[in-house]
């Protein structure tokens, strides 16, 4: 009998629909995940202490196939996954719907200065003025990074007359290969950051990067912080090098009290949050885990694939 | 020779471009314009103060063509325009384009509930899940209104795989008429309101239409604030019988100190902005104004046509 040890937490949405043959381990604390976890071939152990999931990945000595609700799974050992062959199926697109939609929140609340008119709001002041005058109509945007996420965000930007250029490998009409985006930075209004955490994005904007931005442009992070060189983001928005910063995503996470970013008029800090403005995460993690298992136990093939030799 | 009368604000940007054989009589103030319209065949007076705008379209005794930047004239005197039989030309569109992205961004803002995000950066605390989880993917809206404004929000909203839902007096695919909208009502989760101001559309949305709504439903006002019963809005807000407002428009303006719409917190007041927050609305108004006078010197019909028989 297959043995799966599974979070307890989405137990509601998947008992009901589990084939009867498998040998089930639930667990609800971390203590029962890493008794759980050493008979399991297949686990689902999401935990938002890195740390714990990572020690319960280690302890998963037969695991076959990891699935996760997570799209970034680039905190987990990479070569534990490599070394034990083990199969992994990541969140990729449960949340891409949202986070676009966040995206494009994030470039009309800044287009717009919504922050001020909220403000005044409070204030109880009629503004007699738009303290911003941004269209996106017109607007150049540099979308770099084209999977789940990208793909949604490119035609709703398209929808407001955004000219939407896309960083990827294969060259076409509209794109940039990641040689060339850099020689270009200076055009767009919009750079928005939709990559996986690797090596090779890891601080992909730097110092160089922002100083080649229109002093106007705007940078959205809902990458992973470490795709942008902080500190030199701190001090190009100090100096108002650049016209503003939307980042869901920052280093750390979650963002000490007295960093900088908090209170800079020209950043909004959104904690990460874009992934979970919805309702459907776990339903659709669910579903999606039931294919797989189908897939699975008939041996088909599970996606989309974790690959952890690319960490993405 | 034709005599114009025309506000000095907009000079800089006609001035260069009108042709040399015309009486042109640039003016600042109300009084200067009560002295130069009396000759004036041709008007463009707008001014902020509805009244001083209104006597000074009395006192243009020989006006045959009025111009303005605004879409929505009904403050005029309607029969003043309608006995002298003048061709009013109006700003229809030059707004649309920010207004669309308005809506879209209230919509946004309230289905993510960022203004919360916003006062915990505030307040510097990292939140842990989102305040707000609604996704417009799915959603259904009833967009009541389908002149320029309505025409952009649809598609906008589509490329989010909103579902919509235009009323107008066409039947079609997609579309209700103004006498089956409100059976309908309870179907949507945003009702937006892009209609002309009329007193057909007055007090369209009153308590009945509020109590027919779902009750996570949210109303978006981008008309007029009287196409809304004001108090019947604030006492449906209060018992939290709809999900929330987006109130580009209210009644009156600007909103009194004290009125409570400033302080619900499933209300977004946002003082009739959203036409402003762009930068090329004077531009935009300068290059229609100019093609029209072309086609008016020529005899050939200008728009877009304002109709005082209508209203809009």
């Amino acid at each position: 009998m297959t043995t799966l040890a599974i979070s307890g937490l989405i137990r509601p949405l998947l008992e009901p629909q589990l084939p009867s043959d498998l040998d089930v381990r639930w667990f609800m604390t971390h203590e029962e995940a890493l008794e759980a976890v050493p008979d399991a071939e297949i686990g689902w152990f999401d935990m938002y202490d890195q740390d714990a999931m990572v020690a319960t990945l280690r302890a998963a000595e037969n695991l076959k196939w990891l699935n996760s609700i997570y799209a970034g799974l680039d905190f987990l050992p990479m070569d534990v996954l490599i070394d034990r062959g083990i199969t992994v199926t990541n969140g990729a697109g449960i949340n891409a719907i949202t986070i676009a939609e966040y995206v494009v929140m994030g470039m009309l609340n800044i287009a717009k200065d919504y922050r001020a008119v909220l403000r005044a709001q409070e204030r109880r002041e009629w503004l007699l003025d738009s303290p911003g005058k941004r269209e996106l109509a017109g607007s150049k945007a540099l979308l770099l990074g084209y999977g789940a996420i990208g793909k949604l965000v490119k035609p709703r930007l398209e929808a407001f007359d955004v000219d939407v250029t896309v960083v990827r490998r294969t060259p076409g009409e509209g794109v940039l290969t990641p040689d060339q985006w850099r020689d270009r930075l200076g055009e767009f209004d919009w750079v928005i950051l939709v990559v996986p955490a690797t090596p090779e994005t890891n601080n992909m904007i730097g110092a160089d990067e922002l100083a080649a931005m229109k002093s106007d442009a705007v940078l959205l992070n809902f990458a992973r912080g470490e795709v942008v060189d902080q500190p030199a983001l701190v001090s190009a928005l100090e100096a108002k090098q650049i016209g503003g910063a939307f980042l869901d995503v920052t280093t750390p996470e979650p963002l000490p009290g007295d960093h900088e970013l908090w209170t800079l008029d020209n950043a909004h800090v959104s904690m990460h949050l874009s992934g979970r403005a919805q309702d459907k995460m776990f339903s659709r993690s669910a579903a999606r885990f039931l294919d797989n298992l189908g897939n699975y136990l008939r041996g088909e093939p599970v996606a989309p694939i974790f690959d952890p030799e690319r960490g993405y």
